[in-house]
């Protein structure tokens, strides 16, 4: 089987932001608030960072379940990276996720300013400034066989989309966020249908509505 | 994380028959046409039994995909191992899979009437007289820290869900196919509430409704 490139539960406001404007180290998401946003993923019992016993187990949970099914490495912007912008002022920066990050596999962080590579726990953080095919093929090489996840955030995303790259994407639409303004994937998910197939399945919690596409 | 006892894409009839009657070699499933019953997991390209490619990657697929996903061990009753009742007469039967079973672990076959283990491929064959519990804890032991499947067929659900050790159910009702008698796995799927939480998902496919079980 081939090696896939699949977005995995992503998030977008009803009005398909990924994220809201002025991202900082406060507020990752800008003026979204993730709590809102994820909440249908933070009540899974297989949300990576769970802390509390219990969670639900139906359907949403299969996709968090699925996160890290057959993924050999992951690619993200350097803004799911970080806040900063421009050259490198502090390498201490290692992400938003402490000591324990919930990839478990190499990571390539797009940037036009590379810098170490290093590990986390079983994470390893590696700096590419190349094009989203040369990225994918190291991704590919690293995963050994295995998927690659596109992490986001949705500008890296908009990148590989119209690079033709992405094998599948799944996208929980948060109907109710109205964000207004920030960062975009789409105005519509209809926008992908001249290349994709899409299931659309209401999350049975109802907070949010399952988007799956794969490749026409 | 525990490790669960999951039931994972059993397929029933709209009036909850597992299997038709009279099970035969050439009719697994008795008078019930698996060919209408697990078209809707046939149509996916994770389906492991899948010769041509394409297949669909929407919600189908993400229940076929998770199928070997963290699991270490499956638990099946005779009756899915081959059609032979009482003694057996003929060890050259091993089982319907061929040369490559789609299980790539062990499997613990429920038999009165126990005979030597064997491995085709990656899966080994174990023939286990006991009770659901001692049986469940053989399976954990295997399956080191992964979780169990249960793989039916539904009589032996039926016993594992009398004794209380079934943790998440994943089942696909079609609801246009009435079989009228055979193997029952239930009345409604509403019984099961007593003790699980129930998320219903329709298959974008039409075909079936999705149910979706874990313990209260």
């Amino acid at each position: 089987m081939n090696q896939l490139l699949r977005v995995q539960n992503l998030t977008v406001s009803g009005d398909g932001f990924g994220a809201g404007e002025g991202q900082s180290l406060e507020r990752p998401f800008g003026h979204a608030d993730p709590g809102e946003m994820f909440s249908w993923a933070g009540a899974t019992a297989s949300w990576p960072n769970r802390t509390d016993p219990g969670g639900t187990r139906g359907l949403d949970d299969y996709f968090t379940r699925d996160f890290r099914n057959n993924i050999g490495a992951e690619i993200m912007g350097r803004n799911k990276f970080g806040p900063q912008r421009g050259p490198w002022k502090d390498l201490d920066w290692r992400g938003w996720w402490g000591d324990e990050p919930p990839f478990h596999t190499p990571v390539f962080v797009m940037t036009h300013h590379v810098r170490p590579s290093f590990t986390l726990s079983d994470t390893t953080f590696h700096f590419v400034d190349a094009d989203p095919a040369t990225v994918l093929e190291q991704a590919r090489e690293a995963a050994q066989g295995k998927d690659v996840r596109l992490g986001g955030g949705v500008t890296t995303i908009r990148e590989f989309l119209d690079a033709g790259l992405v094998d599948t994407l799944h996208v929980a639409v948060c109907d109710e966020v109205v964000l207004g303004s920030g960062v975009r994937l789409w105005e519509y998910p209809e926008e992908l249908l001249d290349r994709y197939h899409l299931d659309v399945v209401p999350s049975p919690a109802g907070a949010v509505t399952h988007h799956l596409f794969w490749r026409r």
